[in-house]
């Protein structure tokens, strides 16, 4: 059996609940690689093989050692039915179609990493936001991007199914790291001649919530606000 | 951490995915109590302490034993940190509201036991299908209902969040069952003067998914048609 472990719901983000209610040494009991953001939804996380890199507003990339650093969302798992692959003429289209297609994706929650040189990759960082918090939706709109050519870098990220995207992002939602550990963000669109990595697809996924946080416990959604928001905010290119 | 284990999803169901993808034997390891149904929506389950009713569409509840058989869609839980309740004049409207805002369900899973004399209980079976199978809006249509007035029996279920409604049954989710174990089936409606029981919030959701089935895999999911379909086949009364 293959888990991926959640903390923290999309849902709740898009309600601007921000502060973190997981910490990095917790988190890292439930995986070894994955994705999220700390709280104030300061910037875009990667954790590769227990390494936790930021990348911040500024384009600067951090490698975090504080272990009660707090995060309101991620998605972690540790690797354990890797399948390689080798991808050639490969962008989101590819990976949308294509892929998903090949790999009977469309109602499984996936995981993929890939490797390589990178011919453009576009990424956008969200900045660190201060209480009152805005919706995920207001952060959305004004969000540095950043672009770089000939970089070679590490994907990161996972496929989740349509019935789970007001839970997480529906689709791929995947992160980026330059093999420098200097330019790192949410994956926007890239175009790559070859890439090599794994891919694995879970069977479980264990969805913890933060029930202890009174913002969660307290905060309403209206389902309609929810998933047009969701469409405005998650939008991936291509 | 108290956890809610759920197998397959109220998607799969829809789109009229009925064959059973864990046996009983698999699903008690996950829990001790919870619903669910068999192989072809054959009835409405209870789980007990381990024992498994399942009322089929005739009105009559069978005692199942068999180990090997299967369920496409389940929710069970060990008793973790139980909360003893004593409701009085309880019905679905109080369940729906009050308890609801008195716990801060809102966004969270939750189960609940309730026993003791029921003034009236209305209760639904869903009948076994055959192969082609039907979707479960079409097999909504035409449901057997059952009432009772002056019944001592208990309900046990869960309260899914919003957000979860794709994946299940948002809200309540209830089964009945007589104390003498005659009568049982899927709660539309009841009214009673005093009912004790338990209930606990959980703080993870277990999905699980059955990604080695061919169907479930290759199924496609219209989002509208599938929350309209849900819509009209989940409505609980009250």
């Amino acid at each position: 059996m293959t888990t991926l472990y959640e903390h923290g719901t999309l849902a709740a983000l898009m309600a601007g609940n921000f502060d973190g209610t997981i910490t990095v040494r917790d988190l890292l009991k439930h995986g070894s690689m994955g994705i999220g953001t700390f709280t104030g939804l300061d910037g875009e996380v990667l954790i590769l093989d227990n390494e936790v890199y930021q990348a911040v507003a500024s384009g600067k990339v951090n490698h975090i050692t504080d272990m009660n650093a707090t995060m309101p969302f991620a998605s972690v798992h540790f690797p354990a039915e890797q399948q390689g692959i080798t991808l050639t003429d490969v962008n989101f289209a590819k990976l949308n179609n294509d892929f998903v297609k090949a790999h009977k994706l469309n109602n499984v929650f996936a995981f993929l990493k890939l490797n390589g040189n990178f011919k453009h990759v576009k990424i956008r960082i969200a900045p660190k936001q201060e209480k009152p918090y805005p919706t995920l939706l207001d952060v959305a709109q004004h969000q540095p991007e950043f672009t770089a050519d000939n970089i070679s870098g590490t994907i990161i990220g996972y496929y989740a199914p349509e019935i789970f995207g007001t839970i997480t992002a529906a689709g791929w939602h995947l992160h980026f790291i330059s093999d420098d550990r200097q330019f790192a963000g949410h994956l926007l669109a890239f175009d790559a001649s070859e890439l090599t990595g794994s891919f694995e697809v879970f069977d479980n996924l264990e969805q913890h919530l933060p029930v202890e946080n009174k913002e969660f416990r307290e905060s309403t959604v209206d389902m309609s606000t929810l998933r047009d928001g969701i469409a405005k905010s998650e939008g991936n290119a291509d």
